[in-house]
């Protein structure tokens, strides 16, 4: 294992400018216009998997973006982890709040990153990742130390809800047998405090239109007389939330698992500076469902997001119109038990019960998710819990996250395999924001985590 | 007289080609990329002036677009009319809605307008409408039959507010003294029902922004416990209107105008055909203040709607994001004797007072106008009664409308003269919308009408 980690730290800094190339891709998956630039990510990460020492390397077609599989088969005996990564990103806007443009990665100081961190869009959600374990492949096979068999698959439509994913695959499932997967796309609690990602939530996302009048009106000669598409939709929305935090839909709580007691107290237990919270994101004041702490509310609890909305002139100067419709996007994210079909068919019902007679909505879904829980108790948290615990030198805590990562539910149902979710990011690190960036500790500390997960797991 | 009207009858299609050339200039005030155009359509509106016999024609310099001058002065003791139009347009968007593109004008029959309408953005508002005056002086100078001073002034800032306008007319304050001002700006109740506009509502119009977290966050980590931006505005906007369609600002309707239950009476004699009215929208039905009719809500009492509103992701596909700050443009039609220096502040305030403690709110003032009555017991209303009742061969009712033409209160105040609101087009016009059209027949009436109106003011 010394020798892996001696390869790892005498190539560190061409393991940050591979990484840097990597991040001058636009590859975003959700703008059509950025097709040329998805395609050719794909390109470099098929390169970047043959160059470490992977066999079998393709850039497989799907109905959408294409999948990146590699793998390394060492021993038929022996067990096969599963990689997964994403080499799609969000779009970058608003692009006039980032300090450089987004795709030309540099690297600089932050408090929470006294190394340094590298900027740029993807640099943590997922490049700066899932290029870790390429590099970690890459130690292990030149240090000949693989201990297992691994197989990558890399995906380009993660940040519009994998969609292809699935097909690919239930298609390839033996090929992608394995014992369980190993995905970096989540946090650590904080640098000081490690931890393995137990829990994710599950999404539903929709977008919603309301329709007032079938043209655009002066509002002079209208105003005052007809249903406003903004005002319908904004009183819409102000009443999916009630004054105590809680969602209003119909049976929105109905499946939602109740937390123990113990566990609630136990994920208490993690340092929870409110203060340090609210200064990150220049708040005076959180706010939320009554009864739940911060951490209980972005992790153990079902919630309601506006993630856009527009309507009418929001150009330059004064426009005095009465739009025909307005729209918005909403999403929800989703604990055990709940289903994303279950979730959207609610919001639906509920969305157009709610709607006045003289105007009309409509409910688009788009992609879902199901949340995922990883039990403590299994030999691949065990196996993360130790890596990282050598790694960082401190004890490492399981942790649940808010976020999604739709794909462990449906792998779990065809693979058969449980998902480690051996994040290495921290919340602070502007994912899906401006100024997205990752920490130079923590991409090292997660490419020296990666060997010691494999020897963990495989017992050897 | 005849003579005139024959020259204006014989003119037809020449002015209505002239017309067209008008149209073609994108003379947008709102939108910072057409400001050659604006300023191209004020050349081209003072090479008509001169065309038609005007004298001093001048391009006059402003802070901002310039105001276009002519006159033709034919007899010291004389009346004055000083004719007021506004070169400039609203801005087209949303341009996929337009069957043809706005600035490519072109005739098409209408149910409401069997002898055709031209469809170009400020087909209506305001080229189609000052245009006439320029048209009908030209034919009043052909026929030697111009029976009183004339003045023009036209503008190219009334869709952002006239900013300068003010400026304009106190700086040549005695060059534009005049008995009267004519303003073609406003519609007929019908062209069977021909009106003389006698009220104008004012405007206050101002931008909000709400502000939560310092920067876009993940919805997935943040979501559930912090302030949503577009939650907080849905839910102020929400409140702004109860369920009796009253405005809930504090004071809004301290100063408004209790308008007699006989001129009550008198206004819904006017013939309200509520079902047209909704099917020509496209709505199964209206809204509004309790206790009032869609003439009176869209007449005599002031209204407050969103013209826009926007935040977060609005592309293609599903982005998990909660912003930092979300917007929305706001105006709120006033009646004598509010001021929207008094509405403005009183709005400012109440948002402010409304806005939850963990958000930031910005309230920034765009322009506003003051409302206008024009009594119908004037030597004013009724040169232009008389003018429209030989022209149309009807007779014509006074009538208050919903629009705003700020610049009426503030020629009273500086030039000390009432403004005689003579417009022709229809509320169905599409001004401000997508395919805007302004009907022939009534673009002719209108030519005719104004000679008549000058005949009837001058007594000669």
């Amino acid at each position: 294992m010394q020798e892996t980690l001696n390869y790892i730290s005498e190539n560190k800094k061409r393991y940050l400018d591979e990484l840097f190339e990597l991040l001058k891709i636009a590859s975003i998956s959700a703008d059509p216009a950025y097709k040329d630039e998805v395609l050719k990510c794909a390109e470099v990460c098929a390169d970047h998997l043959r160059n470490a020492g992977a066999d079998e390397v393709e850039v497989c077609k799907t109905k959408g973006y294409p999948v990146v599989y590699g793998e390394k088969m060492v021993g038929k005996d022996l067990p096969t982890v599963l990689v997964y990564g994403h080499y799609d990103v969000q779009p970058p806007d608003p692009l006039e709040l980032w300090t450089k443009p987004p795709f030309e990665p540099y690297v600089e100081k932050t408090d929470l990153h006294p190394d340094g961190a590298v900027f740029a869009r993807g640099a943590a959600d997922d490049k700066g990742q899932f290029f870790m374990h390429i590099k970690a492949f890459e130690a292990m096979m030149k240090t000949d130390s693989l201990p297992c068999n691994v197989k990558f698959i890399i995906e380009g439509e993660e940040e519009v809800g994998s969609k292809s994913l699935g097909d690919f695959v239930n298609e390839y499932k033996e090929k992608l047998s394995c014992d369980c997967i190993l995905i970096s796309d989540t946090s650590l609690y904080s640098t000081e405090q490690p931890t393995v990602t137990t829990g994710l939530r599950g999404l539903s996302y929709v977008e919603v239109e309301v329709e007032g009048p079938n043209r655009d009106l002066h509002s002079g000669l209208y105003g005052g007389a007809v249903p406003n598409p903004i005002h319908v939709l904004s009183r819409m929305i102000a009443g999916l939330i009630d004054e105590n935090g809680h969602i209003t839909i119909d049976g929105f709580y109905d499946n939602v698992e109740e937390v123990p007691a113990e566990e609630r107290a136990q994920m208490n237990k993690l340092k929870d500076d409110q203060e340090a919270f609210k200064s990150s994101i220049g708040l005076s004041g959180v706010e939320g469902e009554k009864g739940f702490t911060t951490l209980e509310r972005t992790s153990i609890r079902p919630t309601l997001d506006c993630n856009g909305i527009w309507g009418g002139y929001t150009g330059e100067g004064a426009k005095t119109v009465i739009p025909s419709k307005a729209f918005a996007k909403i999403s929800m994210r989703l604990v055990p038990y709940q289903t994303p079909e279950e979730i959207t068919g609610k919001f639906t019902k509920y969305f157009e019960k709610i709607a006045p007679a003289n105007v009309k909505v409509k409910v688009n879904p788009h992609h879902g998710g199901m949340p995922y829980v990883l039990p403590s108790d299994t030999k691949e948290f065990n196996a993360a819990k130790k890596a990282m615990e050598t790694a960082f030198g401190t004890e490492v805590l399981p942790f649940r996250s808010g976020g999604s990562i739709p794909i462990t539910a449906m792998f779990e149902e065809v693979l058969g395999a449980k998902s480690v979710l051996m994040g290495f990011g921290l919340a602070s690190d502007a994912i899906h924001s401006p100024n997205e960036h990752y920490g130079l500790y923590n991409f090292y500390k997660g490419i020296e985590s990666i060997p010691l997960f494999f020897k963990n797991y495989a017992g050897r």
